[in-house]
């Protein structure tokens, strides 16, 4: 089975990264098409990125569901784009974002999210209301590391990280969610380390992709998301 | 003064619609910048529609305040690109939505939206969300005429209105949104019919603008509207 | 235009600066009716003064609306009597604290309240549940100076404002809100030094006032606030 | 044990029949001091009056503390004046539209509220709110019969009522509130008949105001509640 | 009347404490009825002892309403097996926790609840987001001591508890609700020294359901409780 | 890898319905260890029910883990014992009813709930609510078909739920949640036949138990979840 994963910004290193985390979440049986939005930003840090990433990736999208895919992943915490995704896509897509948020719920009661900057904090708040999670993650910390500094190593991203995770423990969370996609790598490690769930959203996008095509759902064409007639606008 | 009105779909005749009921709500000082997008949909039906205007609603934004402009209006219900808008502004920008719901809100303890398409309302319903308005606002309501045939005759438009809103009326609505940029002429007739509020939406934006530009207001850089590093990606 | 301005307080001194500070937000062409309440508490801290203002300010607003006001502004920030006005009023009726908190809304997504007495905290969480805006504006924090002591340069007002503001951004805020109509002085100061909306209510108010009234809009007459079948009542 | 009964309007025959509703709820050694508001409205219907009865209901509570009560009873169901009478107050108040809401509570997951006048419901939606009861209250059904016309046969009162608790029933409450204390008299019949719980605030609120006033519990002064600074202005 | 107050947990003790602390607020006309659970854990901390003591509590209630109890008590703060008992049973049950919570929220408009072990805050913040407390009652403290070594004196409760509750009344909170069974003795000192209402949630429970039963009302058999069609199963 | 099925009710041919229904969603490497109950009820309608069936279903999820089971599902739409099951299991815990409200809420904005009998209501409404979907999920629809009737022919139950889930999409649905364990057949017919998704837990829960097990997810145990230091009081 084809899923595909789309990275929203165009910076090769990151769909590199996130690629190679989403092929060690991924079924035997599951092919990965990789793919990155090809014009629009190279990070997505706040809304004014999340905007115009949005025609590329969904391009990708409809050229990874030309190619088979049965499934799609926007693999940025944001989940930007997703409303339009899903009313194009007849497949399900998952945003990576939401995809955390609901894995948690299902290992915590009380989480939260650490992300990189404090400008992406609004929009994964608005996030986590449309989930409905806002009970269940009151805490979304910033680490104001910029996306593309997370992996240099004097960044001290890991250190910074595990800090604010230790912080909203204290304060109630029993478990963490990262909120980056670039941050798949840390996930293991924070967990062996913190002892309590840290949530990837890479890994639980990839699954719960794979799961909603074995299921043999997709999204609704009852509501919002019913196809668009101006699809070919994409051009 | 000047106050931009940006319309995000391509609509010429749409676009002198909102600019004629634009010029009967704005202030005899103030010099309207009344704009569409260049590129993307004609009409915008639902979240691809919506994502895919954005782009051009943010040049002319950025275009407009180069002219000079002190506000901006977003002249679609949706407030699409509301937050990527007002992270690329540094003037007061105003969503034809949202503003009418506030404006709702203070000449009625509970209100309704009339909309055009069913596929239009979940947004509506996330924007009612967004804004707070979830228990002042609890009817959402499609009469199911496309955005382009609101003005045909034949359409039907002024009855189906009319009709739902009665219907909201004896379901608890003490007052009447008019749910699309398209309907601002039907205001002041279905107020003058029904005895209630009916709030149209470029009415209420037209003059929050020039509110929010006297008050020496623009919105806040300390969170998600922070000014984009990457506003250059505009092209 | 006329416009009253109730002050439902009977303090002459507070009366003056309201009307000062009205002045500085109308427009050219509105001609204030500048009222206080004639009999009842010099200020109003906590629900009993509250209460005990509403006969007056009743009074003073069908004064107003005898004498020609096309609006009516009651200046406390707890918006005392609002829903007894508005039922009594034919015209709109705006309250300074809401009017302030409309505003925040639309230049911050998360905004805090800052006010006199820790007694007058719970009559504003309510009012700010009552709008809806309990998720955007979480923090409601009192000076613990007395209404009347604002402006006694020993009462260190100012800076004890602009710290709460301070520590207020630190936790979430992107914006002010001044929770006393006696605060209005303070606002263009602390928005200059700290770089962040700071929303006065009487300016906000006043604002609003003039555009329902010039919008054409008046209280939905079909809920709560039907006209009252005592209004004699009133002597 | 003194209790005092205080009905906010001034009606002389709506008195005596809380009175002697309070009597049949009272515990034997409970001494009940009914009193009324002797200025004001003789009923309250909507904002305007619940406003201007307040002064008065404030006079009669003092003058029942004066007089020995150790808890009260606000005998209206819009819970006018309930902050007021607590701040003024070193004993418990408790409103008749509270007191019905906890109760109610208690024996049913879900319940309704049938009151008079349609103009009343935004007033009682907002105390719903208030105390935290909008799931479990999501109905307030308006019988159109005017308070003062509850007893007269031709209004049909008991019909009308009875009616409206079988829709709401239907559409899924398990319990009916009578929203007005003037329909204490029909609260057995009605239980009887539909065999569901039917709470009558007279009575819900006289037997809390006693078991707070053996509790030993009196409202905290430490909020908004606090003993007013100025509670000689009752005159 | 007869009123049966079942301690869900086994401790012999602990029973006792609670029956002194029922006697205390009892009606003098009242005979309690004070039952333990005969098989199951003798502490209830955490949701899995919840779950255990259920069948042995739901045996207990049913031989105390054969053995003319008109109304009962659950003494356990969780509220546990509440629902099972408000279907067993013809007459009212109480829960310990949602009494101490009703009772609070009528002396005082944000309050905090003082626990045991952090393991059962996330039980009680479900049972005050069910009752409809979750604005009133933000904050649930956890004192981290023993339920079964509250009592003993080198367990430094009662200081443990004060300095909570002071915290929480600099963090908003007017009253604190004492939230173990065993707590009952804290409660009359708490309040006395630290000057405002501590609800000891036997007590509230005590009166409650005498209240309801002298009310004549009891659980709606309309909804989930309606009257379980295995009841044998209980053995 | 092992996956744990427990029917916490005792009925053989359902938990043989259930069993068939996981081995059609477990993937080819997934050994089901499909168990039910040995004492209680033989369905689970209502709460009383609910409560009786838990030490048998925690009697065999430790059973299953013993039998080194990775992940358990119970099988009950009303997510019976979870919280103790989560607090016993050091693996993940999935609910039937849980697991198809996170899938619905990921295929559609809004859906609805059918269930079998209006005294289950309740409980799945608490539910939804604690999951956080009570905004997505409003309408929960009972066929009043008793669980142990569902397969009967005469029973009517596939038109049944057929005509509600239409009533509920003209309602606003765009989605249908099966309410009942014992409803898995019916999943895919009422899909094709309504061209909406159609989510039946159980597949749902076997794919997110078989999902988190892969994820090296399971319970916290710093909240609520704690390991209980009572476990041997199962027996």
């Amino acid at each position: 089975m084809k899923i595909s994963i789309v990275n929203p910004n165009t910076s090769v290193a990151m769909t590199g990264e996130i690629g190679a985390a989403a092929t060690r979440s991924a079924s035997p049986d599951t092919e990965l098409l990789v793919r990155r939005s090809l014009h629009g930003p190279e990070a997505i840090e706040g809304p004014f990125d999340g905007a115009l990433c949005v025609p590329g990736l969904l391009k990708a999208i409809r050229q990874a569901e030309e190619d088979g895919a049965m499934a799609h992943v926007i693999a940025c915490f944001d989940d930007t784009g997703l409303d339009a995704a899903r009313a194009l896509s007849r497949r399900p897509v998952v945003g990576v974002g939401e995809a955390a948020l609901h894995m948690a719920s299902l290992v915590a009661q009380e989480f939260c999210v650490v992300t990189t900057l404090s400008r992406s904090v609004p929009t994964l708040r608005m996030n986590i209301l449309r989930c409905g999670f806002e009970r269940r993650c009151p805490q979304v910390l910033a680490s104001d590391i910029p996306v593309l500094e997370l992996h240099r190593p004097e960044s001290g991203a890991w250190e910074k990280l595990s800090t604010l995770i230790v912080r909203a423990l204290e304060n109630g969370a029993e478990a963490a969610v990262l909120g980056c996609a670039g941050m798949a790598d840390f996930s293991a490690e924070l967990q062996a380390r913190l002892g309590v769930p840290v949530i990837d959203g890479v890994d639980a996008a990839v699954r719960m992709a794979e799961m909603l095509a074995r299921s043999g759902l997709s999204p609704s064409k009852r509501g919002g998301w019913a196809y668009p007639s101006r699809a070919n606008l994409l051009g």
